[in-house]
């Protein structure tokens, strides 16, 4: 028997509250809210990998204004564990943070990399996906992905192309991967599913610390060296303000682009189990219980009362929160009071709440930011 | 110079609040909420003629569960004027006590009857109008109702057909009342538009109190046997007992269908101010301010905070109330917010809000109607 890998789970949880307006806000994102259950979605997140690894080997990566909340959401996360970035960078600068700080407690451990805010049933086969990949990533210099098994031809999704394969145990297959596409077009998408060939691309990484720290020194050479200038500085007086002095200067990248689709040793873990990056409101249809007529509703979250009456409609998405919301002789609408507001628009254009948010901002109307 | 007729107006406030929900409510129906303004529509009402009579020859009929705030609202109309019905019987039996009291009053006066709830611009031509109807009424045995010019094939209104032509004076036409016709199919509404020999029933009256009561005799014999018994009674402390057990008795009638339909003695005044009987949200779109892309909005009555932002969306009706209602790429539909309800729906489709109040009742949710 091969031994079991020193597993460290970092979970990124920086994103700002845009997309799931006016539920979720500046100081409120997506991850502090109880969007898919009556539970905040980090809390989920940590839940869902409590039975791999303690809360003392949980990081979790985020903004300074979100930490205080993140710390009362989880208070079983110790303090220190809770890493906070001076700004948002994307992923591979906060995943270098991580990384720095991994390899400080323990050189050689495996880093599983998860968002905060995703949405995936099936704990168990989720679970034995991330300890085989956790294995795989011990024995061998991969850096691992997760590539989900797409149901459908998705457009909001990433995909990547599977290469040869190179493991298969407890039938869970890995492969090479061979390459990423961006969004697609849903002919392109169609294709995909199609080929049989693609997997989603999660945002679930997995691979050794020192895997990962190579990469970034031979992909992303300035990220690397601005970031070993605070390695020897971690957890002293002095690290707050030498970050700040490096996250000013440093490229915002992502993982994804800086490092995965160009390295030649990323290996593609086929993921079976249900998954959702829940990316906008549209997405929570596929999530949420509907009634006989389609229309997922939900309402009155916990001491709330608001309640839900759809008459006539079908295909909606609606969630009232103290008030009641009656529809009549709606199609894919999305409907949504939360807090001082109320959202209205077709589910299909229900990324565009960008454009709210835009507006708001160009009037003043900071109040409902 | 012929003797000025002495005139009395009946305000017509019995009406429930079904069709402006979830505004209007049981206990806040249409007249009493400033849906046009920002004041109630009594209010306006009230103002409207008071230029004509004054505020001792305004008679207000209504509900016992209204007629407090009603008072509230008016409280230039002496109490005394607040006439009761112990229950709706549509507008027959309402206009026949009127027109006891007023009789009791003054036997030969001329009685206008307006609803509480009307839009009606231009009150200069409107006061004109009535004018010369009182005028025409005090002269002549005939029963006026007021046809307003049609502008657009509405499909929601009643309308009569011109007969010989009475009248012309001050370029006000009084006609024979020819034929009515109950709310017309789309084709046959613009074949009556093209003819031009149709006008819209506004639901206004002007008559001799002598000659709608010996209509009453005539048309309507069961009501007028039950109503002269009240006759002697009426202002003593029998009334209210009485009142009641002839109403427990009384068939519910319109005095469109119970008299008009049926007297060969009606005739029809055209009217030409800019009328509407704001029948539901729908009729807002065309009383209601618009913005560039012809959404009709009304957001922040007096202390309220609410606001609206419609990006990319046309022919909306939104009104919200303290909430901040944003909607994207919506087309004709009607968003509206008001005390604990939020109603979502197309706008041809606004009149079936009475579905929701039937599902409300059903469910048993009473504190939304």
């Amino acid at each position: 028997m091969r031994e079991k890998p020193n597993v460290y789970v970092v979970i990124m949880a920086g994103g700002g509250g845009t997309r799931f307006w006016p539920w979720s806000r500046g100081k409120q994102p997506k991850q502090v809210l109880p969007i898919i259950s009556q539970r905040p979605m980090i809390r989920e997140t940590v839940e869902r990998v409590r039975p791999f690894v303690s809360p003392e080997k949980i990081l979790i990566v985020t903004s300074r204004s979100q930490a205080e909340d993140l710390h009362r959401q989880i208070p079983q996360i110790p303090p220190g564990n809770i890493l906070i970035e001076p700004m948002g960078k994307n992923t591979a600068p906060c995943l270098c943070l991580a990384a720095l700080y991994i390899k400080q407690r323990s050189p050689q451990a495996v880093m599983v990399v998860l968002p905060a805010d995703h949405y995936i049933a099936d704990r168990r086969r989720f679970l034995r996906t991330l300890r085989e990949a956790a294995g795989f990533a011990a024995r061998q210099n991969f850096l691992v992905t997760l590539g989900v098994q797409p149901t459908e031809p998705e457009t909001g999704y990433g995909y990547i192309q599977k290469g040869e394969i190179l493991n298969a145990a407890d039938g869970i297959k890995v492969f090479q991967a061979k390459a990423f596409r961006e969004k697609p077009s849903r002919p392109k998408a169609l294709s995909y599913l199609r080929r049989g060939d693609y997997l989603w691309n999660s945002g679930m990484f997995i691979w050794n610390v020192d895997v990962f720290l190579e990469a970034i020194k031979k992909y992303l050479p300035d990220l690397y060296r601005g970031m070993m200038v605070l390695k020897d500085s971690l957890g002293t007086s002095c690290e707050r303000l030498l970050l700040e002095k490096i996250y000013k200067r440093i490229q915002p990248v992502s993982v994804d682009y800086g490092i995965m689709e160009k390295a030649d040793n990323v290996a593609l873990m086929e993921a079976k189990f249900p998954w959702n990056d829940v990316g906008s409101w549209e997405a929570l249809t596929k999530i949420w219980p509907k009634d006989k007529a389609g229309n997922a509703l939900k309402s009155g979250d916990r001491a709330a009362q608001g309640k839900v009456l759809a008459i006539d409609s079908s295909g909606c998405l609606i969630r009232s929160e103290e008030k009641l919301i009656a529809v009549i002789g709606l199609k894919d609408v999305v409907v949504v009071e939360a807090g001082n507001a109320f959202l209205v628009c077709p589910r299909q254009r229900s990324q565009e709440v960008r454009r709210v948010l835009q507006e708001l901002n160009d009037k003043g109307w900071k109040e409902y930011l």
